[in-house]
């Protein structure tokens, strides 16, 4: 692995409430010099939950994706709150999201989205032990909850509503794991 | 599934030379009205190769990810040229990144990256038949070119500097396929 690009200039481009875009100018160790452009993250990090129930199932939820300007069924996930760990933020977004709390919670991995320009993070975590548990979240309207069969990922995995990378990885490491232990 | 919400405006915010955030007023069908941030694609989509050897192995390669500051392991992949389509620009990238071209390439899956903000998408492509062929690319260096057993899949995914969820969601699929047909 090579020396890794030495940072030459870092500059704001442009702030909104949600995204800040920053130039890099970088000198790779055989001399060449680029300009990269990359969002970066403020805030405490995200979670992504695996919730599985007593009956094998995963729960997902189907809500409105501005990016795509439609419904997708996904994951509960949200950013982590100040002074919140990985684990309290997951139970929490379970709760308000898909109205489950869990009693075991444990961290699989930390994914990135588009790490060649962008510096988000997220925290799988698998949920389980669930009872029924709601708290009042920031959604504009109730989300749908969906119980899925974890024995049938492949279904799942095949509609094109169920498009997230991040989500499909999340329940492969789980099911990886799960078939393992 | 709820009526989609009703644009109210959109509004450009911030452009770069990579990223176009926009301004979104929604109102939800319960009446419920919300502005959302999102960062629009131009260009023609993204493609992202599962590349098999006669191995078994998958080419993986590692490169510079400005959004982590850091070398990352990771699928070849890149952007859609204009008149280009998916598969041949996935052959093309193939030679470029890592050395390959491919006789056989199969359509598996569009995949978006966080598409709660973000219009992204990106198609993977499954690639074989492979033979050594070398195209340039506009890389700042050589990228490292790792062959990786596919029936060794979670030692991969433990690893931290394999991290992108577009990545494993890529390979589970088409480790998915193979087992299957």
């Amino acid at each position: 692995m090579p020396a890794k690009p030495e940072i030459l200039k870092l500059s704001p481009i442009a702030n909104s409430r949600l995204f800040h875009i920053e130039a890099m100018e970088l000198r790779f160790s055989n001399g060449v010099e680029r300009r990269y452009e990359r969002l970066m993250t403020g805030g405490n990090g995200a979670v992504m939950v695996v919730a599985i129930n007593e009956y094998n199932q995963v729960v997902l939820i189907r809500e409105y994706a501005a990016g795509l300007d439609d419904y997708v069924l996904t994951l509960p996930k949200g950013l982590i709150d100040p002074g919140e760990d990985a684990l309290t933020a997951a139970n929490r977004e379970l709760q308000e999201e898909a109205g489950f709390a869990a009693d075991q919670l444990t961290f699989i991995k930390q994914l990135t989205a588009a790490p060649n320009y962008m510096g988000h993070r997220i925290d799988v975590i698998l949920a389980r032990s669930l009872s029924v548990s709601k708290l009042e979240g920031d959604e504009p309207e109730p989300l749908e909850v969906v119980l899925w069969p974890l024995d049938n990922l492949p279904e799942l995995f095949a509609r094109d509503e169920f498009s997230e990378g991040r989500s499909i990885a999340a329940l492969c490491l789980v099911e990886q794991l799960l078939r393992t232990t």
